[in-house]
Protein backbone atom coordinates (compact mmCIF):
# COMPACT_ATOMS: atom_id res chain seq x y z
CA UNK A 1 0.00 0.00 0.00
CA UNK A 2 1.23 3.48 -1.16
CA UNK A 3 2.27 5.95 2.11
CA UNK A 4 1.11 8.79 2.04
CA UNK A 5 3.73 11.38 -0.01
CA UNK A 6 5.65 14.66 1.41
CA UNK A 7 2.61 16.61 0.91
CA UNK A 8 1.30 19.17 3.56
CA UNK A 9 -0.19 18.10 6.28
CA UNK A 10 -4.18 18.53 6.46
CA UNK A 11 -5.44 21.40 8.13
CA UNK A 12 -9.07 22.01 9.59
CA UNK A 13 -12.05 19.91 8.71
CA UNK A 14 -9.84 17.95 6.26
CA UNK A 15 -7.35 17.31 9.81
CA UNK A 16 -10.60 16.44 11.78
CA UNK A 17 -11.57 13.97 9.31
CA UNK A 18 -8.25 12.77 9.00
CA UNK A 19 -7.93 12.28 5.33
CA UNK A 20 -3.96 11.73 3.67
CA UNK A 21 -3.26 13.08 0.61
CA UNK A 22 -1.33 10.18 -1.27
CA UNK A 23 -0.66 12.08 -4.93
CA UNK A 24 -1.47 15.38 -5.97
CA UNK A 25 -1.16 16.08 -9.77
CA UNK A 26 -2.94 17.70 -12.56
CA UNK A 27 -5.28 15.27 -13.41
CA UNK A 28 -5.00 13.04 -10.53
CA UNK A 29 -5.28 13.20 -6.65
CA UNK A 30 -5.78 10.01 -3.91
CA UNK A 31 -6.42 10.07 -0.73
CA UNK A 32 -6.76 7.69 2.36
CA UNK A 33 -8.28 7.35 5.05
CA UNK A 34 -8.47 5.13 8.45
CA UNK A 35 -11.80 4.34 9.83
CA UNK A 36 -12.43 4.55 13.26
CA UNK A 37 -15.55 4.90 15.67
CA UNK A 38 -15.63 8.94 14.88
CA UNK A 39 -16.36 8.31 11.40
CA UNK A 40 -19.72 6.51 12.52
CA UNK A 41 -23.50 7.09 11.96
CA UNK A 42 -25.55 5.16 15.02
CA UNK A 43 -25.94 2.43 13.02
CA UNK A 44 -21.79 1.57 13.56
CA UNK A 45 -20.95 2.34 9.86
CA UNK A 46 -19.49 4.87 8.03
CA UNK A 47 -21.51 8.22 8.37
CA UNK A 48 -22.47 9.29 4.26
CA UNK A 49 -21.15 12.82 5.08
CA UNK A 50 -17.75 11.29 5.70
CA UNK A 51 -17.70 9.75 2.01
CA UNK A 52 -19.24 13.00 0.67
CA UNK A 53 -16.24 14.99 2.86
CA UNK A 54 -13.27 13.08 1.27
CA UNK A 55 -14.86 13.44 -2.72
CA UNK A 56 -15.35 17.57 -2.04
CA UNK A 57 -11.53 17.52 -0.76
CA UNK A 58 -9.87 15.22 -2.95
CA UNK A 59 -11.78 16.80 -6.16
CA UNK A 60 -11.16 20.01 -4.46
CA UNK A 61 -7.23 19.62 -4.77
CA UNK A 62 -7.45 18.13 -8.06
CA UNK A 63 -9.28 20.92 -10.04
CA UNK A 64 -6.79 23.57 -8.19
CA UNK A 65 -3.92 21.88 -9.14
CA UNK A 66 -4.88 21.38 -12.61
CA UNK A 67 -5.86 25.47 -12.99
CA UNK A 68 -3.28 27.34 -14.59
CA UNK A 69 -1.55 28.89 -12.02
CA UNK A 70 -2.14 32.70 -10.92
CA UNK A 71 -5.29 32.13 -13.44
CA UNK A 72 -7.87 32.29 -9.75
CA UNK A 73 -8.99 29.81 -6.94
CA UNK A 74 -11.47 26.63 -7.18
CA UNK A 75 -14.32 26.81 -4.90
CA UNK A 76 -17.02 23.72 -5.06
CA UNK A 77 -20.46 24.23 -5.67
CA UNK A 78 -22.03 20.98 -6.36
CA UNK A 79 -21.24 17.63 -4.95
CA UNK A 80 -23.39 14.68 -5.56
CA UNK A 81 -21.93 11.17 -3.78
CA UNK A 82 -23.67 7.62 -3.98
CA UNK A 83 -23.34 4.79 -1.23
CA UNK A 84 -22.92 1.83 -2.29
CA UNK A 85 -21.84 -0.48 0.26
CA UNK A 86 -21.48 -0.12 4.16
CA UNK A 87 -18.87 -0.05 5.80
CA UNK A 88 -17.34 -0.40 9.58
CA UNK A 89 -14.16 -0.42 9.61
CA UNK A 90 -10.29 -0.52 7.59
CA UNK A 91 -9.01 1.68 5.39
CA UNK A 92 -10.72 3.28 2.63
CA UNK A 93 -8.58 4.86 -1.18
CA UNK A 94 -9.95 7.28 -3.00
CA UNK A 95 -9.10 8.74 -6.41
CA UNK A 96 -9.90 11.27 -8.76
CA UNK A 97 -10.09 12.50 -11.99
CA UNK A 98 -11.52 15.07 -14.11
CA UNK A 99 -14.12 14.52 -16.38
CA UNK A 100 -14.17 18.03 -17.99
CA UNK A 101 -11.59 21.53 -17.47
CA UNK A 102 -12.55 23.89 -18.29
CA UNK A 103 -11.63 28.01 -18.09
CA UNK A 104 -14.49 28.54 -15.80
CA UNK A 105 -15.78 25.34 -14.87
CA UNK A 106 -14.34 21.70 -13.74
CA UNK A 107 -16.03 18.56 -13.02
CA UNK A 108 -14.41 16.05 -11.27
CA UNK A 109 -15.01 11.83 -9.65
CA UNK A 110 -13.69 10.52 -7.45
CA UNK A 111 -14.20 6.86 -6.34
CA UNK A 112 -13.82 4.87 -2.90
CA UNK A 113 -12.57 1.71 -2.73
CA UNK A 114 -11.87 -0.39 0.51
CA UNK A 115 -9.25 -2.94 1.43
CA UNK A 116 -10.19 -5.52 -0.73
CA UNK A 117 -10.69 -3.14 -3.55
CA UNK A 118 -14.30 -2.90 -3.54
CA UNK A 119 -16.04 0.42 -4.34
CA UNK A 120 -18.08 1.59 -1.69
CA UNK A 121 -18.34 4.88 -2.78
CA UNK A 122 -18.78 7.06 -5.67
CA UNK A 123 -19.25 10.86 -6.36
CA UNK A 124 -18.69 14.26 -8.90
CA UNK A 125 -18.11 17.47 -7.84
CA UNK A 126 -18.62 20.52 -9.95
CA UNK A 127 -16.63 22.83 -9.30
CA UNK A 128 -16.29 27.33 -10.47
CA UNK A 129 -13.11 29.14 -11.16
CA UNK A 130 -13.29 32.28 -9.43
CA UNK A 131 -10.32 34.98 -11.22
CA UNK A 132 -7.55 36.08 -9.16
CA UNK A 133 -8.21 38.95 -7.24
CA UNK A 134 -11.92 38.28 -6.50
CA UNK A 135 -13.19 38.12 -2.82
CA UNK A 136 -14.14 35.09 -0.94
CA UNK A 137 -16.74 35.51 2.02
CA UNK A 138 -15.70 38.95 2.28
CA UNK A 139 -11.68 38.68 2.17
CA UNK A 140 -9.48 38.34 -0.26
CA UNK A 141 -8.83 34.39 -1.38
CA UNK A 142 -6.01 32.23 -0.67
CA UNK A 143 -4.90 30.10 2.27
CA UNK A 144 -5.75 30.91 5.91
CA UNK B 1 -32.93 31.25 19.15
CA UNK B 2 -34.32 28.02 19.55
CA UNK B 3 -32.34 25.68 22.41
CA UNK B 4 -31.45 22.38 21.80
CA UNK B 5 -33.96 20.18 22.70
CA UNK B 6 -33.54 17.21 25.12
CA UNK B 7 -32.77 14.64 21.85
CA UNK B 8 -29.94 12.36 22.94
CA UNK B 9 -26.24 13.60 22.74
CA UNK B 10 -24.79 13.02 19.69
CA UNK B 11 -22.38 10.35 18.84
CA UNK B 12 -19.62 8.91 16.33
CA UNK B 13 -19.41 11.62 13.60
CA UNK B 14 -22.37 13.41 14.51
CA UNK B 15 -20.48 14.32 17.73
CA UNK B 16 -16.94 15.07 16.02
CA UNK B 17 -18.90 17.45 13.43
CA UNK B 18 -20.65 19.62 16.68
CA UNK B 19 -24.43 18.44 15.25
CA UNK B 20 -27.04 19.49 17.38
CA UNK B 21 -30.43 18.06 16.94
CA UNK B 22 -33.44 20.79 17.72
CA UNK B 23 -36.14 19.62 16.59
CA UNK B 24 -37.25 15.64 15.72
CA UNK B 25 -40.57 14.37 14.98
CA UNK B 26 -41.98 12.75 11.87
CA UNK B 27 -41.95 15.37 8.35
CA UNK B 28 -39.76 17.83 10.43
CA UNK B 29 -36.00 17.58 12.04
CA UNK B 30 -33.84 20.63 12.73
CA UNK B 31 -30.70 21.31 13.92
CA UNK B 32 -28.14 23.40 14.75
CA UNK B 33 -24.00 23.95 14.14
CA UNK B 34 -21.28 26.72 15.81
CA UNK B 35 -18.68 26.88 13.34
CA UNK B 36 -15.52 26.73 13.95
CA UNK B 37 -11.62 26.43 12.79
CA UNK B 38 -12.21 22.64 12.54
CA UNK B 39 -14.64 23.01 9.82
CA UNK B 40 -12.57 25.25 8.03
CA UNK B 41 -11.23 24.13 4.54
CA UNK B 42 -8.08 25.95 3.08
CA UNK B 43 -9.30 28.94 2.31
CA UNK B 44 -10.61 29.52 5.36
CA UNK B 45 -14.31 28.53 5.16
CA UNK B 46 -16.85 25.99 5.96
CA UNK B 47 -15.25 23.19 3.46
CA UNK B 48 -18.17 21.61 1.77
CA UNK B 49 -18.29 18.46 3.42
CA UNK B 50 -19.46 19.44 6.57
CA UNK B 51 -22.69 21.06 4.92
CA UNK B 52 -23.25 17.71 2.81
CA UNK B 53 -22.88 15.47 6.43
CA UNK B 54 -25.30 18.45 8.32
CA UNK B 55 -27.90 17.04 5.49
CA UNK B 56 -26.69 13.58 5.43
CA UNK B 57 -27.71 13.71 8.94
CA UNK B 58 -31.10 15.42 9.56
CA UNK B 59 -32.73 13.91 6.80
CA UNK B 60 -31.11 10.62 7.88
CA UNK B 61 -32.58 10.97 11.08
CA UNK B 62 -36.28 12.82 9.65
CA UNK B 63 -36.67 9.26 7.32
CA UNK B 64 -36.16 7.00 10.11
CA UNK B 65 -38.36 8.43 12.41
CA UNK B 66 -41.39 9.14 9.60
CA UNK B 67 -40.82 5.16 8.69
CA UNK B 68 -43.65 3.55 10.30
CA UNK B 69 -42.48 2.22 13.96
CA UNK B 70 -41.17 -1.48 13.28
CA UNK B 71 -41.10 -1.60 9.92
CA UNK B 72 -36.84 -1.63 9.46
CA UNK B 73 -34.21 0.86 9.28
CA UNK B 74 -33.18 3.75 6.54
CA UNK B 75 -29.77 3.71 5.09
CA UNK B 76 -29.24 7.06 2.62
CA UNK B 77 -28.07 6.22 -0.62
CA UNK B 78 -27.25 9.07 -2.49
CA UNK B 79 -26.78 12.97 -1.42
CA UNK B 80 -26.51 15.62 -3.82
CA UNK B 81 -25.57 18.93 -1.93
CA UNK B 82 -25.31 22.54 -3.72
CA UNK B 83 -23.13 25.56 -1.84
CA UNK B 84 -24.58 28.86 -2.34
CA UNK B 85 -22.79 31.27 0.02
CA UNK B 86 -19.18 31.40 1.09
CA UNK B 87 -19.62 31.05 5.53
CA UNK B 88 -16.47 31.76 7.86
CA UNK B 89 -18.12 31.84 11.34
CA UNK B 90 -20.96 31.72 12.95
CA UNK B 91 -24.56 29.66 14.06
CA UNK B 92 -25.82 27.48 10.69
CA UNK B 93 -29.29 26.84 11.25
CA UNK B 94 -30.92 23.37 8.98
CA UNK B 95 -34.23 22.40 8.41
CA UNK B 96 -35.15 19.41 6.91
CA UNK B 97 -38.55 18.35 5.27
CA UNK B 98 -39.25 15.22 3.25
CA UNK B 99 -40.31 15.18 -0.33
CA UNK B 100 -41.92 12.08 -0.91
CA UNK B 101 -42.26 9.15 1.80
CA UNK B 102 -43.27 5.57 0.16
CA UNK B 103 -42.79 1.98 1.67
CA UNK B 104 -39.51 1.12 -0.06
CA UNK B 105 -37.98 4.62 -0.76
CA UNK B 106 -37.85 8.49 0.69
CA UNK B 107 -36.66 11.73 -0.47
CA UNK B 108 -36.24 14.89 1.76
CA UNK B 109 -34.35 18.15 1.60
CA UNK B 110 -32.43 19.92 3.97
CA UNK B 111 -31.71 23.54 4.02
CA UNK B 112 -28.70 25.37 5.66
CA UNK B 113 -28.82 28.66 6.45
CA UNK B 114 -26.43 31.42 8.48
CA UNK B 115 -27.25 33.80 10.89
CA UNK B 116 -28.81 36.22 8.61
CA UNK B 117 -31.50 34.26 7.07
CA UNK B 118 -29.55 33.86 4.27
CA UNK B 119 -29.59 30.19 2.38
CA UNK B 120 -26.26 28.84 2.23
CA UNK B 121 -26.16 25.71 1.24
CA UNK B 122 -29.40 22.67 0.38
CA UNK B 123 -29.51 19.23 -0.29
CA UNK B 124 -31.64 16.49 -1.11
CA UNK B 125 -30.72 12.64 0.02
CA UNK B 126 -32.51 9.36 -0.95
CA UNK B 127 -33.18 6.98 1.53
CA UNK B 128 -33.50 3.20 1.00
CA UNK B 129 -35.94 1.37 3.26
CA UNK B 130 -34.31 -2.16 4.46
CA UNK B 131 -36.72 -4.47 5.87
CA UNK B 132 -36.54 -5.04 9.81
CA UNK B 133 -34.29 -8.59 10.27
CA UNK B 134 -32.35 -7.93 7.40
CA UNK B 135 -27.94 -7.60 8.14
CA UNK B 136 -26.15 -4.14 7.60
CA UNK B 137 -22.16 -4.78 6.79
CA UNK B 138 -22.46 -8.14 7.66
CA UNK B 139 -24.65 -7.49 11.77
CA UNK B 140 -27.86 -7.34 12.70
CA UNK B 141 -28.71 -3.54 12.03
CA UNK B 142 -29.55 -1.42 15.06
CA UNK B 143 -28.35 1.42 17.13
CA UNK B 144 -24.69 0.16 18.38
CA UNK C 1 -55.58 27.28 -15.29
CA UNK C 2 -53.94 29.57 -16.27
CA UNK C 3 -53.89 30.12 -20.52
CA UNK C 4 -50.55 30.35 -22.25
CA UNK C 5 -49.34 33.55 -22.84
CA UNK C 6 -48.38 35.20 -25.62
CA UNK C 7 -44.60 33.92 -25.24
CA UNK C 8 -43.13 33.06 -28.52
CA UNK C 9 -43.90 29.63 -29.83
CA UNK C 10 -41.18 26.56 -28.67
CA UNK C 11 -38.81 25.08 -31.16
CA UNK C 12 -36.40 22.31 -31.69
CA UNK C 13 -36.92 19.80 -29.50
CA UNK C 14 -39.40 22.09 -26.93
CA UNK C 15 -41.78 22.13 -29.72
CA UNK C 16 -41.01 18.54 -30.37
CA UNK C 17 -42.31 17.62 -26.67
CA UNK C 18 -44.60 20.02 -26.78
CA UNK C 19 -44.02 22.36 -23.73
CA UNK C 20 -46.11 25.84 -23.97
CA UNK C 21 -44.61 28.64 -21.75
CA UNK C 22 -46.87 29.99 -19.32
CA UNK C 23 -44.84 32.84 -17.73
CA UNK C 24 -41.36 34.01 -18.18
CA UNK C 25 -40.25 36.56 -15.61
CA UNK C 26 -36.74 37.42 -14.18
CA UNK C 27 -37.06 35.23 -11.04
CA UNK C 28 -39.69 32.76 -12.10
CA UNK C 29 -41.49 30.51 -15.00
CA UNK C 30 -43.99 28.48 -15.52
CA UNK C 31 -44.97 25.99 -18.09
CA UNK C 32 -47.26 22.89 -19.00
CA UNK C 33 -47.33 20.04 -20.95
CA UNK C 34 -50.23 17.75 -21.83
CA UNK C 35 -49.45 14.45 -21.73
CA UNK C 36 -49.16 11.99 -24.24
CA UNK C 37 -48.23 8.34 -25.68
CA UNK C 38 -45.36 9.70 -26.95
CA UNK C 39 -44.19 10.73 -23.73
CA UNK C 40 -44.29 7.32 -22.47
CA UNK C 41 -41.74 4.62 -21.65
CA UNK C 42 -42.42 0.99 -21.78
CA UNK C 43 -44.51 0.84 -18.76
CA UNK C 44 -47.15 3.07 -20.17
CA UNK C 45 -45.96 5.96 -17.60
CA UNK C 46 -44.29 9.25 -18.33
CA UNK C 47 -40.55 8.64 -19.18
CA UNK C 48 -37.81 10.05 -16.67
CA UNK C 49 -36.39 11.95 -19.74
CA UNK C 50 -39.38 14.34 -20.07
CA UNK C 51 -39.09 15.71 -16.54
CA UNK C 52 -36.08 16.58 -16.88
CA UNK C 53 -36.09 17.90 -19.95
CA UNK C 54 -39.07 20.17 -18.75
CA UNK C 55 -36.97 21.17 -15.83
CA UNK C 56 -33.96 21.89 -17.90
CA UNK C 57 -36.19 23.85 -20.14
CA UNK C 58 -37.72 26.39 -17.37
CA UNK C 59 -34.71 26.71 -15.49
CA UNK C 60 -32.22 27.71 -18.85
CA UNK C 61 -35.17 30.20 -19.85
CA UNK C 62 -35.52 31.58 -15.89
CA UNK C 63 -31.86 31.82 -15.80
CA UNK C 64 -31.44 33.74 -19.18
CA UNK C 65 -34.25 36.42 -18.30
CA UNK C 66 -32.39 36.49 -14.85
CA UNK C 67 -29.13 37.58 -16.32
CA UNK C 68 -28.19 41.12 -16.42
CA UNK C 69 -28.96 41.99 -20.22
CA UNK C 70 -26.44 41.80 -22.53
CA UNK C 71 -24.01 40.35 -19.91
CA UNK C 72 -23.89 37.42 -21.71
CA UNK C 73 -25.98 33.31 -22.40
CA UNK C 74 -26.83 31.05 -19.95
CA UNK C 75 -25.64 27.56 -20.78
CA UNK C 76 -26.89 24.07 -18.51
CA UNK C 77 -24.33 22.18 -17.43
CA UNK C 78 -25.65 19.50 -14.44
CA UNK C 79 -29.41 18.85 -14.03
CA UNK C 80 -30.48 16.36 -11.10
CA UNK C 81 -34.09 15.58 -11.22
CA UNK C 82 -35.76 13.39 -8.98
CA UNK C 83 -39.12 11.75 -9.90
CA UNK C 84 -41.69 10.82 -6.95
CA UNK C 85 -45.21 9.56 -9.07
CA UNK C 86 -45.46 7.82 -11.61
CA UNK C 87 -48.27 9.60 -14.13
CA UNK C 88 -50.27 8.30 -17.01
CA UNK C 89 -51.91 11.43 -18.79
CA UNK C 90 -53.10 14.64 -18.25
CA UNK C 91 -51.63 18.42 -17.75
CA UNK C 92 -48.18 18.75 -16.07
CA UNK C 93 -47.80 22.40 -14.68
CA UNK C 94 -43.86 23.37 -13.61
CA UNK C 95 -43.14 26.40 -11.64
CA UNK C 96 -38.85 27.31 -11.80
CA UNK C 97 -37.84 29.70 -9.35
CA UNK C 98 -33.65 30.67 -8.52
CA UNK C 99 -32.23 29.07 -5.58
CA UNK C 100 -28.87 31.31 -6.34
CA UNK C 101 -28.20 34.26 -8.40
CA UNK C 102 -24.78 35.09 -9.05
CA UNK C 103 -22.27 36.29 -12.20
CA UNK C 104 -20.89 33.24 -13.39
CA UNK C 105 -23.31 30.99 -11.70
CA UNK C 106 -26.98 30.43 -11.03
CA UNK C 107 -28.64 27.54 -9.64
CA UNK C 108 -32.50 26.92 -10.00
CA UNK C 109 -35.21 24.97 -8.93
CA UNK C 110 -38.46 23.43 -10.95
CA UNK C 111 -41.26 21.34 -9.45
CA UNK C 112 -43.49 19.89 -11.45
CA UNK C 113 -47.28 18.80 -10.59
CA UNK C 114 -49.93 16.85 -12.19
CA UNK C 115 -53.89 18.14 -12.28
CA UNK C 116 -54.55 17.08 -8.59
CA UNK C 117 -51.53 19.47 -7.49
CA UNK C 118 -49.32 16.27 -6.32
CA UNK C 119 -45.52 16.70 -7.04
CA UNK C 120 -44.81 14.64 -9.58
CA UNK C 121 -40.96 15.00 -9.93
CA UNK C 122 -38.36 17.70 -9.29
CA UNK C 123 -35.20 19.09 -9.72
CA UNK C 124 -32.25 21.43 -9.74
CA UNK C 125 -29.97 22.59 -12.46
CA UNK C 126 -26.77 24.49 -12.34
CA UNK C 127 -26.31 26.85 -14.76
CA UNK C 128 -23.02 28.81 -16.09
CA UNK C 129 -22.42 32.06 -17.81
CA UNK C 130 -20.72 32.52 -21.01
CA UNK C 131 -19.74 36.27 -21.59
CA UNK C 132 -21.00 37.72 -24.17
CA UNK C 133 -19.02 37.58 -27.17
CA UNK C 134 -17.51 33.33 -26.60
CA UNK C 135 -18.51 30.75 -29.20
CA UNK C 136 -20.79 27.86 -28.34
CA UNK C 137 -19.48 24.71 -30.37
CA UNK C 138 -17.56 26.93 -32.69
CA UNK C 139 -19.96 29.47 -33.53
CA UNK C 140 -21.07 33.05 -32.51
CA UNK C 141 -23.75 32.23 -29.49
CA UNK C 142 -26.98 33.26 -29.60
CA UNK C 143 -30.73 32.11 -31.35
CA UNK C 144 -30.44 30.38 -34.29
CA UNK D 1 -19.53 1.39 -36.12
CA UNK D 2 -21.69 -0.61 -35.08
CA UNK D 3 -25.29 -1.16 -36.14
CA UNK D 4 -28.50 -1.52 -34.61
CA UNK D 5 -29.15 -4.81 -33.40
CA UNK D 6 -32.58 -6.64 -33.94
CA UNK D 7 -33.56 -5.27 -30.67
CA UNK D 8 -37.44 -4.95 -30.69
CA UNK D 9 -38.23 -0.69 -32.38
CA UNK D 10 -38.78 1.88 -29.90
CA UNK D 11 -41.82 3.55 -28.85
CA UNK D 12 -43.39 6.17 -27.23
CA UNK D 13 -40.65 8.46 -25.91
CA UNK D 14 -37.73 7.02 -27.03
CA UNK D 15 -39.18 6.26 -30.88
CA UNK D 16 -40.00 10.35 -30.74
CA UNK D 17 -36.71 10.65 -29.37
CA UNK D 18 -34.92 8.73 -31.66
CA UNK D 19 -32.50 6.01 -29.72
CA UNK D 20 -31.57 3.17 -31.73
CA UNK D 21 -30.22 0.58 -28.80
CA UNK D 22 -27.33 -1.65 -30.16
CA UNK D 23 -26.71 -3.98 -26.95
CA UNK D 24 -28.74 -4.85 -24.60
CA UNK D 25 -26.85 -7.17 -22.29
CA UNK D 26 -27.01 -7.38 -18.33
CA UNK D 27 -24.51 -5.61 -17.02
CA UNK D 28 -24.33 -3.41 -20.48
CA UNK D 29 -26.42 -1.36 -22.80
CA UNK D 30 -25.74 0.67 -25.73
CA UNK D 31 -27.24 3.43 -27.75
CA UNK D 32 -26.98 5.91 -30.74
CA UNK D 33 -28.85 8.61 -31.34
CA UNK D 34 -28.68 11.18 -34.37
CA UNK D 35 -28.91 14.52 -33.73
CA UNK D 36 -31.79 16.62 -36.02
CA UNK D 37 -33.14 20.33 -35.67
CA UNK D 38 -35.51 18.54 -33.32
CA UNK D 39 -32.98 17.62 -30.83
CA UNK D 40 -31.58 21.68 -30.26
CA UNK D 41 -32.46 23.89 -27.80
CA UNK D 42 -32.80 27.73 -29.01
CA UNK D 43 -28.56 27.90 -29.37
CA UNK D 44 -28.64 25.46 -31.67
CA UNK D 45 -26.71 22.95 -29.51
CA UNK D 46 -28.40 19.90 -28.35
CA UNK D 47 -31.12 20.43 -25.52
CA UNK D 48 -29.73 19.35 -22.35
CA UNK D 49 -32.98 17.08 -21.93
CA UNK D 50 -32.12 15.22 -24.97
CA UNK D 51 -28.81 13.92 -22.55
CA UNK D 52 -30.79 12.91 -19.95
CA UNK D 53 -33.23 11.39 -21.78
CA UNK D 54 -30.93 9.52 -23.40
CA UNK D 55 -29.43 8.28 -20.22
CA UNK D 56 -32.56 7.59 -18.17
CA UNK D 57 -33.34 4.84 -21.30
CA UNK D 58 -30.25 3.11 -21.13
CA UNK D 59 -29.81 2.70 -17.63
CA UNK D 60 -33.56 1.80 -17.11
CA UNK D 61 -33.31 -0.87 -19.98
CA UNK D 62 -30.19 -2.35 -18.44
CA UNK D 63 -30.81 -2.65 -14.85
CA UNK D 64 -34.50 -4.12 -16.17
CA UNK D 65 -32.24 -6.97 -17.92
CA UNK D 66 -29.56 -7.51 -15.10
CA UNK D 67 -32.53 -7.63 -12.33
CA UNK D 68 -33.41 -11.21 -11.83
CA UNK D 69 -35.86 -12.77 -13.59
CA UNK D 70 -39.51 -12.85 -12.75
CA UNK D 71 -38.28 -11.08 -9.53
CA UNK D 72 -40.07 -7.30 -10.42
CA UNK D 73 -40.11 -4.48 -12.17
CA UNK D 74 -37.61 -1.13 -12.38
CA UNK D 75 -38.31 2.34 -12.34
CA UNK D 76 -35.71 4.95 -11.94
CA UNK D 77 -36.10 7.59 -9.19
CA UNK D 78 -33.26 9.88 -9.55
CA UNK D 79 -31.28 11.17 -12.68
CA UNK D 80 -27.99 13.13 -12.88
CA UNK D 81 -26.92 14.18 -15.80
CA UNK D 82 -23.76 16.70 -16.48
CA UNK D 83 -23.21 18.87 -19.82
CA UNK D 84 -19.58 18.35 -20.58
CA UNK D 85 -19.52 19.69 -24.46
CA UNK D 86 -21.92 21.31 -26.71
CA UNK D 87 -22.79 19.83 -29.64
CA UNK D 88 -24.68 20.64 -32.94
CA UNK D 89 -25.21 17.41 -35.34
CA UNK D 90 -23.59 13.84 -35.67
CA UNK D 91 -24.53 10.80 -34.13
CA UNK D 92 -24.20 10.44 -30.48
CA UNK D 93 -22.83 6.86 -28.66
CA UNK D 94 -23.84 5.92 -25.22
CA UNK D 95 -22.49 3.17 -23.33
CA UNK D 96 -24.30 2.40 -19.78
CA UNK D 97 -22.72 0.12 -17.11
CA UNK D 98 -24.04 -0.93 -13.42
CA UNK D 99 -22.06 0.67 -10.64
CA UNK D 100 -23.94 -1.39 -7.69
CA UNK D 101 -26.40 -4.22 -8.37
CA UNK D 102 -28.77 -5.06 -5.23
CA UNK D 103 -31.77 -6.59 -4.76
CA UNK D 104 -33.62 -3.22 -4.23
CA UNK D 105 -31.61 -0.80 -6.05
CA UNK D 106 -29.45 -0.18 -8.30
CA UNK D 107 -27.17 2.59 -9.60
CA UNK D 108 -26.44 2.95 -13.19
CA UNK D 109 -23.86 5.58 -15.18
CA UNK D 110 -23.85 6.21 -18.54
CA UNK D 111 -21.31 8.12 -20.80
CA UNK D 112 -21.97 9.51 -24.00
CA UNK D 113 -19.77 10.53 -26.91
CA UNK D 114 -19.46 12.51 -30.17
CA UNK D 115 -18.20 10.90 -32.91
CA UNK D 116 -14.68 12.18 -31.94
CA UNK D 117 -15.08 9.82 -29.45
CA UNK D 118 -14.88 12.82 -27.16
CA UNK D 119 -17.39 12.77 -23.92
CA UNK D 120 -20.37 15.58 -24.32
CA UNK D 121 -22.27 14.48 -21.29
CA UNK D 122 -22.14 12.14 -18.55
CA UNK D 123 -24.96 10.60 -16.06
CA UNK D 124 -26.09 8.08 -13.42
CA UNK D 125 -29.86 6.84 -12.51
CA UNK D 126 -30.76 5.67 -9.14
CA UNK D 127 -33.52 2.92 -10.02
CA UNK D 128 -35.71 0.60 -7.42
CA UNK D 129 -36.67 -2.66 -7.84
CA UNK D 130 -40.48 -2.87 -7.06
CA UNK D 131 -41.82 -6.39 -6.47
CA UNK D 132 -43.69 -8.44 -9.19
CA UNK D 133 -47.44 -8.29 -8.76
CA UNK D 134 -47.48 -4.47 -7.23
CA UNK D 135 -48.96 -1.70 -9.64
CA UNK D 136 -48.09 1.14 -10.86
CA UNK D 137 -49.69 4.19 -11.08
CA UNK D 138 -53.04 2.48 -10.68
CA UNK D 139 -52.64 -0.74 -13.27
CA UNK D 140 -50.53 -3.74 -12.87
CA UNK D 141 -46.88 -3.17 -13.84
CA UNK D 142 -45.97 -3.99 -17.12
CA UNK D 143 -45.29 -3.31 -20.97
CA UNK D 144 -48.53 -1.33 -22.53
Amino acid sequence: MAEPDDNPPMQGFNAALGIQLLKVEAGEVSAQLEVGPHHHQPWGIVHGGVYCSIIETVCSVGAQVTLTPGSGFIVGVDNHTSFLKATRSGTLRTVARPLAVGGRTQLWEANIENEQGELVATGRVRLMVVPAGKTLAGEPAGVK
